[in-house]
């Protein structure tokens, strides 16, 4: 018999492949359809590493990754909140703060407190690690597909190009070179008119 | 302009997006359709760190999470090879080199040199975090979807236990306690009569 903490382990994987099933407003890049948390968490995790060199400050890479790896897992309970939709917005820290408690409490003691602290983290936005991470959320979660799709799910939702840089302007804290990138894409798609 | 550099980095982050289009024999755990590459490098980077303490050997966790995330974009041009087709198995080394050079070509030179570097890494199984790697592969890749699924693409295939504890058994190479998870699951689907 595998022992009680490996079983714990397992069980909170079980848990965690739930995001595969949670969709995200945004499409993929290539194909019609809307991205799950599961991609959208590898993707970053992959921008992470692919564009270290632009976090200002320095970053701990693996700590990036790790928040990036979890930092929608809450999502299970909470949903995905639209940016854009602000009556969703208001509750949405304190759905998500019941989703950790649950999810991150499937996990033996130790490592619960551990995923719990890196969700914190990542919600808070203070430190280096975590504005880096929320530069390449806003940047390969938003700004990239949607650029990317003509608009995405701007266009549908009629966002002004004034509304998604002030929204997206959270970039330039974890990197000036990446906002510097996300605003020039921004840019290309009001010039292109697909978003006003 | 952003520089020359930074739009390699994102035209690989591009087409590495297609995994999300490259589907894997296995099912998602909840729910029925199979699972993407892109899904499942994410799953196996959130195995990585929260089952590193069963690496035996013990390894750069950092070092493994960077070979799963990578690992298989060389399906991008030579698509998922089902481990219980000999003739596929034959071409496969082939066809991933090729893919290989293509797509982390797109990346700078150094950066190009190094992610290559951890896909023949984690292909030539001899470092510790490429075993590592490997078992996480088999575990969250193949074990775990088929026994939760009633034996799923074994069972379609007509697998027999004899041969997935053989296939899997590389397990053991990256962490003993793993392997022996892996077989009381293997041994559970043969008594429920999913595999014979």
């Amino acid at each position: 018999m595998p022992d009680a903490r490996l079983i714990q382990q397992m069980q909170f994987l079980t848990e965690a492949d739930k995001v595969k099933s949670i969709f995200r407003r945004n499409r993929i890049l290539h194909g019609d359809r809307l991205e799950n948390d599961a991609e959208h968490s590898w993707q970053l995790a992959l921008m992470a590493i692919v564009l270290s060199e632009y976090a200002d400050p320095q970053v701990d890479v693996l700590h990036v990754v790790k928040m990036l790896l979890v930092h929608d897992l809450v999502e299970i309970d909470a949903g995905d909140t639209f940016a854009f939709d602000p009556d969703a917005v208001k509750t949405q820290r304190e759905r998500e703060i019941e989703a950790s408690k649950r999810v991150f409490g499937l996990l033996p003691g130790d490592m619960a407190d551990e995923m719990r602290a890196l969700w914190e983290e990542f919600d808070a936005l203070e430190t280096p690690e975590a504005k880096y991470a929320a530069s390449l959320d806003h940047l390969g979660g938003g700004v990239v597909p949607n650029c990317h799709n003509e608009g995405g799910c701007w266009r549908e939702a009629g966002v002004s190009a004034e509304r998604v840089k002030a929204r997206n302007r959270a970039i330039e804290a974890g990197s000036p070179v990446l906002w510097d990138y996300a605003e020039g894409l921004i840019d290309e798609a009001k010039s292109a008119g697909f978003i006003s």
